[in-house]
């Protein structure tokens, strides 16, 4: 069993490209024998965000603290802690934080997409 | 896209048998086109717990809110908001809410584990 609280991870830049104030964080991945999925955690700072990209993979978000856009191809969706976003594969997406404080959102994927 | 907070999914009752105080969420699984893995939250309430068992699944866990106590097969470990758990497949494990608030923690299985 592995507990680790998230400060305590190496954090690293954000994948994807053009991102601006945000860094990730691998929680439980390959290295601790989690063969089916992984899981991130990504800071973005107040009016930081992502890359707006697409790629196969699934995406399985809960926002744990703060509040963000999501961008789903077509149009802004907000989300604020305890809410939960799913990205299905091949769907275009970028996220921002719109609120005033760090923005931390759980992200995880599936085994064979690029950790970090 | 599907974006949700925990709050307005159904709570079901605890799977696994012997549980107290202890209700759990599918915020993403199969029937949102999530064919990997799935993410289910549960609450549990100050003194309750979930049943001590063991199954061929892992579990990647993040404390969301409150404080808990993990049961490794040997010795229990404390873990706060913020904190992420691994539990490799075939390891006995329980979890207590040890704090005074209401805990929250995601509790993400691969596909093929029974998601609630």
């Amino acid at each position: 069993m592995k507990i680790i609280h998230y400060s305590n991870v190496e954090a690293k830049a954000f994948p994807g490209g053009h991102a601006h104030g945000a860094v990730g964080r691998v929680l439980i991945g390959q290295n601790d024998g989690a063969k089916n999925f992984c899981m991130r955690i990504f800071e973005i700072e107040p009016g930081g965000y992502t890359a707006q990209h697409a790629h196969p993979w699934e995406h399985e978000v809960f926002v744990h603290q703060g509040k963000g856009a999501f961008f789903d191809g077509n149009e802004w969706h907000t989300a604020e802690s305890g809410t939960a976003v799913f990205i299905p594969g091949d769907t275009e997406h970028q996220i921002k934080n719109i609120g005033d404080q760090t923005m931390l959102m759980l992200c995880l994927i599936p085994s064979g997409a690029p950790e970090l």
